[in-house]
């Protein structure tokens, strides 16, 4: 029961593009030293945040990725589930009503009531606000991340 | 982020056993019918139990599994943790002091805070409870699980 190493680095690349000015583009480059994120990963991050509609590339000599306006306050649940898809701690949480042992299982209603207090805390971290509590890391020469 | 399959099944073991009058030891037939749970997952699980002294197992024509008195409040967490180890949300919540970004990582209280919730959820849910609310089924003459 642990988040994946693609949705940790994904969480790094937003508060890296949430810490810039607004409009600011940053390079593939400087994203993977940022996050401190292997190449591997950074792909699969930019698509999984590029496909939600998180992260907007833009190609030629001053492309890179950006956080879109719109999405600033982006929750880190919202993330999370971009890169993982959503969130079902156990497996009978993401069957709907096709889960036989639902009416009467005395354990999913604790597996849902454990989610949702999990959730909550995730819902309710917005990007913007982790940028701005990494100001002083984020604003200093070295790579945030090491 | 989801619960192991073994976790799963670890419940439903225990949620049986604590169903169960005191004393009363179950065969590995009657768990894997009851549990709903595959052969190879059912010895892992019984192994992890076990190891942990939640589960006794008792050999030969009486023999069995049987959930010891001491242990008839278990938690959901501690059943967890006995098959998956210490939850940790993040790679960085099982470094200790180790991690480099700690002192300033706008992330690493998201992730304690979510942790701590869902584990509060889960440690304050005790076998016994489950097992209670399970009466019903678990004293129908159909397998439980079904």
């Amino acid at each position: 029961m642990q988040l994946t190493r693609a949705a940790d680095y994904a969480i790094r690349v937003m508060i890296h593009l949430a810490g810039l000015p607004h409009g600011t583009r940053a390079s593939r480059g400087d994203l993977a030293i940022a996050a401190q994120c292997p190449d591997q990963f950074l792909s699969k991050v930019l698509q999984a945040l590029t496909r939600a509609g998180l992260v907007t590339s833009h190609r030629g000599n001053t492309g890179g990725f950006e956080l879109p306006e719109a999405h600033s306050h982006a929750s880190v649940l919202e993330i999370v589930e971009a890169v993982e898809g959503p969130i079902h701690l156990n497996v009978c949480l993401g069957q709907g009503d096709s889960c036989e042992r639902r009416s009467w299982c005395p354990a999913h209603n604790v597996w849902q009531q454990a989610q949702d207090a999990m959730a909550t805390v995730l819902r309710s971290s917005t990007i913007d606000n982790l940028a701005q509590r990494a100001v002083p890391p984020l604003h200093s020469e070295q790579p945030q991340w090491n």
